[in-house]
């Protein structure tokens, strides 16, 4: 690797936890070089500004957002702006011959209605966003490596997404009885100051929101949607939960056939990620604890069939910033690349 | 309140978090006064050795625990031992004519073979068994007033029951849909040294455990069953959030009308709980936060109806040592001694 | 007390911690009745919608802050408010004849140019500012009984100065060789949204803030300097512990006496404290945890003598919002009204 | 580096957080190959056992401690051992050749009757105790660089040397007035089942521990006493902080000449540490958070003067486990190797 030719890389939104978390490691990845760091409100400031702890190590400033220019610097640029920013950005990017990585939503869909009917704004950029690939590589593995825009999914449906997917893909569970009840420590709000998000507030405490109605509803249903062949419908509920990273998705679902056991659904996930570096299954009686994945870009999948209630109970835990965000936009641009797709991603959390 | 004749108390197994809460919550009260502390292996301690921030309150030495002894001191005995001893010693204790709330799971169950299945303990005290009372006072409060023994409720089964009995009662649902999914803060663990509870280990970090097979699936069974009319079968996971106190159950079932919108769960369950000073039910678009209930003993319950599933989801929030334990346990001897229910308990949570 | 008359009492500044903590507080207390809650930027709002979760309980509306109409209503009046803002109200309020208690810095400063060192703000009601005494009932319980305005304590000098008084007082410590390390939970902060205060900021974290400048050092200093019986200047450093409520003030100094011994200190502080309620001095080798306060109006002081060094480490926990603030202003109140330095206060923390 | 020869490497101790903070790092680190695990009480396990998530990755099984079967397979030896155990097997080690690195308390004092004074436990290992390096790079990277048998420092003693050392070396500051108050996250008491370690008491808690008597005095003490050139003694007094990761070492000491501003501490500072890469001065007014520290092998220092009691505040942040042990240990073996001192160590911090 010592000798790999470094691909320049440039970051739009770089204030936030996704910014900090690209960058933390992206000076990690061998193939990589730190080209441009943007962003609108703190354009001029040096990133240490935000970040006083990495002065010392990124001296960049945060530069001004102009398309055309961020296109001349970098062959790769990842997105991590608010909804809605991305799609007024990533075209001329694209044009200019760019990959484009990104994280909002904005590229997530693939129907734009949706999008317009769970974002509330409207999208006429419908050629460029017919390109992108949706961002779960161990779903889409080929479709990214082909691909030149790639909406990176949200942290809720990438844990929720790992836990369903065998069992929709083969056609295992009734799709409609899926309960997704996810738990996200607060990073995932982001880094704005809102008086919930408070420690005196947040801590020792635990709630839901958004029941019924989270954003994040629509993009797992579109994916359950592709994996089971028709229309799925699913309940997904968020919690705040007091600590900084992680998710637990823990999904509920009646199998189909109630003759199946623990055993044969750990056969069927093992297969099913036999290729998949980051997806880890726990074994038999074992359960995921978020702390096992903070700090690396696994997922760690745990099993249980109740054979008084015939369902298939399914536990994911990721690290929200990594492997919900950060990391896998790298590991989808490692694919992209050609690169191993464990290339300069954290293996080890930071346990405990 | 003031020439109020106040009942003498006994506590066995006072060393734990139940017992101290319990003594927390007597001292406030103005009808009692605590007259015997007991437990095995502190026996012979003064209380401050387990407690020291307490040593110049409670000054009341750990006595060792005679049955007949303490019948001759108390009129009333709180029981907050290891599941499977409560029933070696409530016997006495009954035939000595004191009132007995039992804090552990011996006295929960109608059918004591469920109990032997579930705790793994031959049970040979059918005739004392048969006249214990569940504590739960929202459902039971006129068979608990006649009653001299009474098995108060584990902390999930009161969250997820008085989530769950409007529903159930009012014939909504189609219970075998039913899943609770529930958090609860560390402190619900007790007070035993277990590496996995640690907050090295336990802090920012989020796991299920139990998953279909935990003690409080029966509790809740039974009286779903009691309420539905015939036998109900319930799925219910548990999760250890990093926090000290405080459960959340975010209750999953499918409306047998999908016409029913949340403002109609709503007005059930206000009508529901009408009578019940200690359920509070949430303004419609409200969640319960664990940190609202905690310190006081509230149920917080706050409603959702899911059109595009057809589903209630609903949320309740109680602090697990107080509703979910010795207040709970303490409102019951309210009831039992023709008190106000409210007598001498937290009305309103630390917070924050 | 059961015929108590009740005290009419207003709350200036209702929507902060403070304000939360005084509510609860008044509503346990026999004494006094709750009849105005003010605001200036939640004026017209219902309480409820500041905290929802009291709803039920608090009815009242934050109304507009008017001193005329507020002295017509009440006969005590709590002051709650950013400093330099309770100096433009208590005036009215005093002339009309209420009893004031203050918890901003205004009042706290018997020499004003102090204050306006300090905080930056010039003052000119040197008359009622010279009537106001420092409320901290253990070092000032006379004064306070017949004072009509009080300027209560910050939490750090609380902590600091029931730790330190007993050494100063008896000239058992070069005063100048007095260092306060202190950590506050975040609920110090308040209730304002800002990006260090969020969970995760501040979760997982711990720093010192305001090293050398921190506004409660001449707080602390005037009054050392009142107990020494000359001018005193004192090292204070404050830091952001990640829980949400306590304080603990580590203090050291060098002893005059190089004889003295823990069990002497010990001695001291307990005559010292003897008709103090809310100070509890720990045994020999016990240090105090602020989990033990919290919930509590108690400081706990724990003491050690160090051979070696020939200083005296002096530990006290207190729970910031009560004895540090809300319960604090309480006890000035009972001690006021000729009450029970008790009376309505919680003695018994939350623990755990 | 892809081709360097990898140095094979042994841990004696693996199972506790030291051990498997090691293993994380030596896993990244290109110069090593991990070729022997050990411990006493969990020989025969595999490694997985006591870390169920990282059962894909680290497939040894914890061996039996041999020390001749270790010498035989590891050029490199780190013992991770309660005290009194690495002195038993470092001896084999040291005579067949082996480099060692001790990250208990055994090779940290040059006189052994401080150790058995403060750990109660005789030695007769002279010779070979004579050799041991005392394993702080920024102090002794030079006979580090020479020495075969490492005593690598606690994680209170880093943290407060490296916020000590300028001033003491320097002359600055009269040794005998400084005062380390020292805050630790509870990870620093290890993997052990201890109830004041619970999550349910430690958590939203705080207080001090071995005031005037923590061990890690006299080791503070013997470096210090070598910068200064004459015998020092410091008081030390360390806290426990609910958090899982981190120290905050403050440090208060008197300047010899009041004319010092912040300014000139931060030149020296900058200049004393100027060849050290770990080590990381902030600008003024800047006061390190530990959580800018954790997840990397960094030490922030802080300084502040006050000009009012003429002394100087120096506030250091580590990570208690990686600086504070496994990354200090492993930077000990870079500069025993020859190899570059930041090689294969992380340098920037998980954050948030």
């Amino acid at each position: 690797m010592g000798d790999m030719r470094r691909v320049s890389v440039g970051i739009v939104g770089a204030s936030g936890y996704g910014g900090v978390q690209l960058i933390r490691l992206l000076m990690d990845h061998p193939g990589v070089e730190l080209a441009y760091l943007g962003g609108e409100s703190s354009a001029g400031k040096p990133f240490a500004d935000l970040y006083p702890h990495l002065g010392h190590i990124v001296r960049q400033q945060i530069e001004a957002v102009d398309p055309e220019v961020i296109a001349s610097r970098c062959e790769v640029v990842f997105l991590s702006l608010p909804n809605g920013l991305a799609c007024q950005i990533a075209p001329v990017l694209i044009e200019k011959g760019c990959k484009v990585l990104d994280l909002s939503a904005d590229y997530r869909f693939t129907n734009l209605e949706t999008y317009t009917t769970w974002y509330g704004k409207e999208r006429n950029d419908r050629t460029i966003a017919s390109k992108a690939v949706y961002g779960l590589p161990e779903l889409y593995r080929d479709r990214i490596a082909d691909s030149q825009l790639i909406g990176c999914p949200g942290c809720y449906p990438t844990a929720s997404l790992l836990a369903l997917s065998p069992l929709l893909k083969q056609g295992l569970i009734v799709p409609e009885t899926a309960i997704i009840d996810a738990k996200s420590g607060t990073s995932g709000g982001g880094r704005q100051a809102k008086v919930n998000m408070l420690l005196a507030e947040a801590d020792n405490s635990l709630g839901a929101y958004g029941v019924a109605r989270h954003r994040h509803t629509p993009e797992i249903e579109q994916i359950c949607s592709d994996l089971a062949g028709h229309e799925v419908t699913v309940q997904f509920t968020p919690h705040l939960i007091p600590m900084v990273r992680g998710i637990l998705a823990t999904v509920y679902a009646t199998l189909r056939d109630p003759g199946l056991v623990g055993e044969d659904l750990t056969t069927i996930y093992s297969a099913f990620y036999r290729n998949s570096p980051w997806v880890t299954i726990c074994d038999r009686g074992v359960y995921p604890q978020t702390k096992w994945a903070c700090g690396s870009n696994l997922c760690y999948i745990g099993i249980e069939v109740d054979p008084r209630t015939g369902r298939a109970i399914v536990m994911s835990a990721i690290d929200n910033l990594i492997k919900g965000q950060a990391g896998q936009a790298l590991q989808c641009l490692n694919i992209m690349m050609g690169w191993d797709e464990t290339l300069g991603l954290p293996k080890l959390g930071f346990y405990p």
